[in-house]
Parts: C-alpha cells; sequence; structure tokens
C-alpha cells in the first residue's frame, strides 16, 4: 500500500540536488536538474514503469495498461523550483504519483488504461522567465522562440539544452497526442491557507484561476505639504488609496475573486511634497472569466470616477490577460468520489496559482487534487505538509487512478 | 515712488549669482552668496542706508530714524535659495524691503523709528542641513553645534565660515538685543495657491505653521496574490490605503489643517505578492497648536483602528514636532489696513511654510506679507509673479512703514 513516509523522504532526497547550498534551488537544464531527473527514473522504474527523458528534458514513466499501447491516465507536476524553495512544490506530486503507481504495482495489478507519471523539467520559468516550458513541451505547444531567451549568464535555452545534452531541433518529439491521452491529474499542495482554515487534509480543485494584471497611472499635482489647502489638493496617492479601497470593495465582493495591488510607488516622495504621481499594479484573478471580466471592467470605472472626483489624470495599462483554466467535471467528480471514499468532506476550490494544468490542457482534460500545506506558505523553505496528509492525498489519488473511468460523470 | 520694474530686474541681478550653470542655486557661504550679498549692500548704500555684513554672514542696511539710534522696524528676507530654484523666494522680500527704503529716502523723509533691511544668509538649509541659520544668529539662537555640521563636499560649517573670511568665534555678534527692534516683518511668495484662486494680490499672514511628521509603519502578512482569499489576508497596503483616507478627512474637517502622505513603500514590493509590510509619513501642520496636537492624537486613532480590524500590527513614530509660530495681532492690523487702504480686500492666512518669522520671533513681534505667485508654485524654476503685483505689495509695505505705529492694535 501507500507509503507516506517513503513521500516524505523521497522530497527530501530530490531537494539534496539542488544550486543552492543551505537550501534549494533548482533550475532547467543544470546539474541539479540532472541528478533529481536520475533519482525520479530510477523510483519509475523500481515502481515498474518503463522510464525515459523526453526532449525537453521531462522524465516520462509509464505503467503499461492490461492491454500494451492502451491510452494512458496522466499523473505528474515539475521537477523543477523556485529560488531558495520548499521541497513540496511540484516534487510531492511526482512523488506521489510514483508511489501510486508502486502500490498498484505492488499489488501485481494491470489496469484498463496505462498510468503515466510526468517530472516536468521546468515549470516555474526562473532561469529564462518563461514559465511552463515543460508541460508546453509536451502539450505541443512550446514556442520556439523561447530557444532564443538567456539565463543571468547571458547562456540562451538553445544553448543549455545543447549543453544539457538535448536536442533542440527534436523538441517537438516531446509532443503527446490527444488520442494518447485521458486525462491529465496532478496533485499539488495547496499554495494557500484555505484547507488549513478549515481543518481539511485536502480540496479538489474545480479550475486554475485566470488572471489579469494592470498598471494604474495616476498623474495629479506636487505641492508643497504645508502651502496647499485640502481642497485645492490633486493629490495622485490620496487618489491611489481611495482607488485600493474600491479594488478590495469589488474583490470581496464575490468569493471568486481576489485582487492585490502589491506594488506602490508614489512621486516626488519626499515626506514635505504632495505625491504628483502615483503608480501601483492591480493583480485580478478568478476561476471563472466572465467574472474577471466584469470585475475588471467595474475596477477600472470606480477608479476612473475617483480620478475624475478628484481631477487627477488616469491612465490604465493592461500588462496581461490570461483565461481561467476550468477542471473537466467528470475529473472533478471522480477525484471527489475519491476523497468522499476516504472518509472526508469534498472541499471543491480554485488554484489561485498557476500549474501545468494550464499547458497541458491543450490535449487533455484535467483535474487537480491538493494537499494542506502549513500556514499556507510556498515558495519559501518555510513550506510543510504532515506525513499524516500526505498518506491521506496518495491514498485518494490511488483510489481515484484505480476507479478511473474516463468520461463518466 | 515704487519702482516694479526694478523690483523685478534686481531679483534677475541676483539671480545671476549662482552655483548652477543655467539656473540658480546658492548655498551659504558660497563665492554665489558673496556676490548676491555685495549686490544687496550696493542696493542699501544707493538707498541710502548704512549697510554692512554680519559676523554670520548677513547683509544689514539701517536707514536712520529721526532721531539717530532709536529703535527700528525690521525688515527682510533670505538671500540663499534652494537648489534649482526660483528667483523670488526669498529674494523678493530684500529686494522689496529696499525699493521702500529708497522711496523714503526719496520723499527725503525720516521717520520716529529706524529701518533696517536684513538679507539673511542661509534660511533653506541646503548646504549644511540646518535651517534658519542667519535667523537664528539675529535672534541670540544659532547653536553652535551646527558648526561642525558637514557639506556633501566633507567641510564643516566652521571651515567654510573661515574660507569666507568670518570669524566663527565671533558669530555671537551677529545677536541683535530686544531692545533694538519694534518688529520683524517679512514680504514673501505665498509659494501655495490660496490667493490666486481667489484673484488677490495679496495676504496677510497671521502665523506660521506648527507641524508634526509622523512615519507610521503596518506589518501584515505576505502572501501570494493568487491564493489566499481576500477575507483571509492581513494585508498592509490595505491598512496604509485605509489609514490614508481617514487622514485626509480628519485634515478636510478644519480649514486650519493640512496632512499629506508623502512617502509610501510596500514590501515586498512584487506585482504578485500581497503586501507584508507598509511604511508612510504624516506631515501635518496648522497655524494652531491645540488643533494640531488635536488632530494627530484623532489620527493616530484612526489609523489604529484600521490596524485592528484588519489585524495588522501598527508602530507610529513622531519624527518631529514644531510648535506654531503666531504673527502678533497688532503687526497683522497694521499690514492688514495698508492693504485696505490700497483698496484690496484683507485675506488673511496662515503660512504652511517656514520662514525666518519663525527664529526672529525670539527677539521681536512678528508679521508677514505675503504675494501671489503662480499656480502657488515655488522651489522651482517655474516661479513666477506678475510686476502689478510686486509693485502692489511695495506700495502696501511702504505705507505699512510709514504709519507703522508699534503696540498699536
Amino acid at each position: 500500500m501507500i507509503d507516506a513516509a517513503r513521500i516524505l523522504e523521497r522530497c527530501d532526497a530530490l531537494a539534496h540536488c539542488t544550486e543552492l547550498a543551505g537550501g534549494l534551488t533548482r533550475m532547467y537544464l543544470s546539474k541539479a536538474h540532472r541528478q533529481a531527473s536520475q533519482l525520479a527514473l530510477a523510483w519509475m522504474r523500481e515502481a515498474g514503469m518503463s522510464a525515459r527523458m523526453d526532449a525537453a528534458g521531462n522524465v516520462v514513466g509509464r505503467y503499461e495498461a492490461a492491454s500494451p499501447g492502451a491510452r494512458c491516465l496522466m499523473l505528474g507536476s515539475h521537477l523543477d523550483t523556485v529560488r531558495d524553495a520548499g521541497i513540496f512544490d511540484g516534487m510531492l506530486g511526482v512523488v506521489t504519483a510514483i508511489e501510486c503507481v508502486a502500490a498498484l504495482r505492488a499489488s501485481g495489478r494491470r489496469l484498463e488504461h496505462a498510468v503515466e507519471v510526468l517530472g516536468f523539467a521546468d515549470e516555474e520559468g526562473v532561469r529564462f522567465g518563461a514559465t511552463l516550458l515543460g508541460s508546453r513541451a509536451v502539450a505541443g505547444t512550446f514556442d520556439r522562440a523561447a530557444l532564443e531567451l538567456r539565463d543571468d549568464t547571458g547562456t540562451t535555452m538553445r544553448e543549455a539544452m545543447k549543453a544539457f545534452g538535448l536536442d533542440p531541433e527534436a523538441l517537438a518529439q516531446a509532443a503527446r497526442r490527444r488520442e494518447e491521452v485521458l486525462a491529465y491529474v496532478e496533485l499539488h499542495i495547496e499554495q494557500g491557507p484555505v484547507l488549513e482554515a478549515e481543518n481539511l487534509p485536502v480540496g479538489v480543485v474545480t479550475a486554475i484561476n485566470g488572471f489579469t494584471r494592470l498598471s494604474v497611472r495616476l498623474r495629479g499635482e506636487a505641492g508643497h505639504a504645508g502651502t496647499v489647502p485640502m481642497a485645492l489638493r490633486r493629490d495622485a496617492f490620496a487618489a491611489a488609496a481611495e482607488s485600493a479601497i474600491a479594488v478590495e470593495r469589488i474583490a470581496k465582493s464575490d468569493a471568486d475573486l481576489v485582487a492585490t495591488i502589491g506594488r506602490i510607488k508614489v512621486q516626488p516622495g519626499a515626506i514635505n511634497v504632495i505625491p504628483g504621481e502615483a503608480e501601483f499594479t492591480v493583480d485580478l484573478r478568478s476561476p471563472i472569466d466572465s467574472k474577471r471580466e466584469n470585475a475588471c471592467a467595474a475596477l477600472v470605472e470606480e477608479i476612473g470616477s475617483v480620478a475624475k472626483r478628484r481631477r487627477v489624470d488616469l491612465h490604465v495599462e493592461r500588462l496581461q490577460d490570461h483565461g481561467a483554466t476550468p477542471c473537466a467535471a467528470w475529473v472533478v467528480n471522480q477525484i471527489g468520489r475519491a476523497v468522499a471514499a476516504e472518509g472526508l468532506p469534498v472541499r471543491r476550490l480554485a488554484s489561485g496559482a498557476g500549474h501545468d494544468g494550464i499547458a497541458m490542457r491543450a490535449i487533455a482534460d484535467v483535474g487537480m487534487l491538493f494537499v494542506r500545506c502549513k500556514g499556507g506558505v510556498s515558495h519559501s523553505p518555510a513550506e510543510s505538509i504532515t506525513e499524516a496528509d500526505a498518506g491521506t492525498g496518495a491514498r485518494i489519488l490511488l483510489r481515484f487512478i484505480e476507479h478511473f473511468s474516463p468520461g463518466t460523470t
């Protein structure tokens, strides 16, 4: 059956494949990437899979179906990390999927569908500044222009691939066809505080949030902090502050929305000068595109009326826009049934962070299972989960695999 | 009579005494300071004054009374500038006072009181970071510790005085006694937009605002912009924004208050991270100390309740506190009568900016006359006044001098 302790041990072992002394940083096409891949390939083979590295540097293991060559249920997550990372983000999904296959193999079972486990080589995009490289290669949506991106040392991705022993010209061979894949399902830590707040070990993801990012610039009039009466001011920061409250109010009006003002800058920025300019960012997310679009329109309108009332010029720039990735209802339902079979409440929630499913959706219906993490903390060495939760997640994933019935709602 | 064109010409001539090619910067004890002083001394003598540079580098001209040795009405302003300054801030007051004495002299009149004109050597404090040096020396409140302050090149004020030809040990000789001075009256550009907004060339200052400066630090919890639901956030910037609106509301509740948030900084400051920390400054001013103190207490309380409601830690530090400098009622009234005699409404207003009267109040009752400036702009090459307003201001100052009656309300 599932060995939860081994799951944690293996996450720990992968964490030793690192470029950062005393911590964990593992970037695409690094020596640490090779070491981690070799570990994963060995565990796959030990679990009865045929295993290989694909043309993009992803590791791919296949546990054959009862009838060889059958379509596969694809499981996985990523093996790269952010800088000074935690040891579960990505890795937990790869290690748990291998553990499930090991359990299947231990019981001597073959299923109607094959099970494949993927360890994506680059999801975070730290080295070259482009995310989801591994899963885009598998989905056949890899943009070859990315090969010319350079890392901090000036090395292009193309050069780094060659140095790693991969052929950039063969990248397309990593792509899989929709006909091969029944679904893509990923287990991942939540990276947020919802499950912990509700005292639940797992949650079923309904969608990966779409997001819109705005840059908002307000231009009023700088002035002496002592000589300009309040009524004659065109204070750009006061306009920004009122806008921020409006943005928050709109986001709070619907549980399917979050909005964040993460950056704010005022000019000239002196203690005794009324700010003449203010610039801030808005990061708006929702699992439902129409809600995000409506909220975006509403907040731009609200900021517009704040600016108008305060006689401040407004310029809004849309920096990024990305639609939501809905999980397939039938996959969500089957994961939910596996959760319920563990005797747990089925908590559905959206993923605020991005995941490989965004890319994989191009060739397969997708689903995700979230595992509670301590304090909702991720992208930090403080990232933490319990062995009990790791075991619960793995048992649910295994039950889902065993009862997997393509397309059945 | 008053020659308004000459006033503007002389401001322009002083602007050519500069350390900044193509602009105006004139710091204490510079070559430009010497050049400007020599011009002012020459104009003083031409206007019939005995004139000298005092032990602090101020220029002092005296137009003797009908009875030699009588007490004096002291007029003046400063001859130093901020960096890349306008040509009227300070200089207009010195030049206009000289123009008034020239008019008295042209009519052959001697008054019961002497008239002295001072051109203070350092009000802005740009070179050594300490303001009101010239007027503090005259008021006898110069802090000798300032002699050890260093400029950007590492030169101490003591060294700079010697290099300029002044004896730091003789500084106390610049001090004047209360018994010598009937009042100190300064004409200055408004440096704010009130007079322009009300279509008035001049205003009578009732007080120089006191000020309180605070640093406010809010510590919430950083988090992923996608994964933390709005209800679970402790967003430090949202708390700062709500605080800013409260500060503005309090300041708007009383025409005797202004409050400014000139600096704001959030951490970590990434587009996709909820701010865990925010730090901002508050600059609060009022001509009435009790109103400033009450407003300060109110805004600290309001920020406290915002922080409490949002579960954010609050730390407020009082950076500076300076009481208001009220103008003497009898001086205000006499300036007001001179304004009315010109057929103009008597607009009383507080000065939001600091002036030499803050220091001079130690030895004399003070008063000020403000002259409208374009757009309220000051501390900028865009500083501008009209010749008509310069003439109006000078005629009012002359009338005030001629009708000056010490202590009469």
